[in-house]
């Protein structure tokens, strides 16, 4: 269902491009919907850590830091929409079939979904699962023009790459399920490692904001 | 100084452009650079709240979450480069110079710098400031497809917008400072609002985690 809809809205791209869906196709793929009465019940099942705030629910869902389990009301036609199950899995199992039907040997898929960040208004894209690609550019032991050698610098290709989209894919009724990235500064690869992105809690810059609360 | 860097590399663009500086080169010419034994005292100095944890700080500068306050060592040849003073004045007072000098009447300038999002590896690119175009999208008060109103939804298209032209840019030996973006999905506007990506941070869902550390 989810490579008609996106063979129906996309033709065959160029080799080296990465095809974008949103999370809310692939749930929907996959009946991920629910009763919007539920609504908490789910969002504390859907997460690994779950603290009520002002507007909204925040959650770690996955290892990654959203709102409300990235349960959603918008777009849903009076049901919720939840995330995909395995949203890593889903991005290869889509991007193999493109990848044969589309006989392309450079093929990436992103599924992504939106996010707050930490005392911004307005959400940013974000990538919850993909393949084909590399997730993570790492720049540690290479020199910087002075010659002295980076110490921690990596940059979060996925995240950037999803961000990028979500703001040509938009929201609310303009929303466009799919896009299409090209000629994108990524290098492809056939295995992701799908713990490439996360940060150990213990190790993260925001980890003393986290050790004091107690959530779910 | 600025100007002639910026028109050094790149030629008159089309309407409707946004020219991306890192904000590196920004703060070297309003020679915002530092010694590095006072690495500590001028974090604490240039942030609101700064907070000490395993491998950096965890700082809030300008309303902004970040490490170190901005304040970096690699690419700045023994010196420690600040964040710019001001970098929406700054926007601004580049946009005036290029738009007179390339006489464009639509032209966006964004400063961005990098940080590292919670429980993820890798950095992804900031907007510091940023002059000609609206940086937050609102979808409040309009419908989704099945007609049902809006509450929340804004993007935040400034950062969104430093995100993808840090990708491109890049870290390291390889980085490139400049960087131009084309036929973006933005709203031109003379005047920015520097404060509509800001969240006050009782509202933030984030709050809930800064509420309980003292920083500083």
């Amino acid at each position: 269902v989810l490579t008609d809809f996106v063979t129906y809205y996309i033709r065959r791209p160029s080799e080296g491009s990465i095809v974008v869906v949103t999370s809310k196709i692939v749930a929907l793929g996959e009946e991920r919907t629910a009763d919007p009465k539920k609504r908490v019940e789910i969002i504390k099942a859907e997460s690994e850590f779950a603290l009520e705030t002002k507007h909204t629910w925040l959650t770690i869902k996955d290892g990654t830091v959203m709102s409300s389990a990235g349960v959603d009301e918008s777009n849903a036609d009076g049901k919720l929409i939840l995330l995909p199950k395995d949203s890593y899995a889903a991005a290869e199992k889509l991007r193999k079939v493109l990848k044969r039907k589309w006989k392309l040997k450079k093929l990436g898929v992103l599924i992504t979904d939106s996010r707050l960040l930490p005392l911004r208004s307005g959400v940013v894209g974000i990538a919850l699962g993909y393949a084909g690609f590399k997730g993570l550019r790492d720049y540690r032991g290479t020199k910087d023009i002075f010659g002295r050698v980076l110490k921690v610098s990596q940059t979060d290709v996925a995240d950037s790459l999803a961000t990028a989209a979500v703001l040509e894919m938009g929201e609310g009724k303009e929303q466009k399920p799919i896009a299409l990235i090209q000629s994108a500064a990524v290098e492809f690869a056939e295995k992701v490692n799908r713990h490439e992105l996360k940060m150990k809690i213990e190790d993260d810059v925001y980890y003393p904001l986290f050790k004091h609360v107690r959530g779910k």
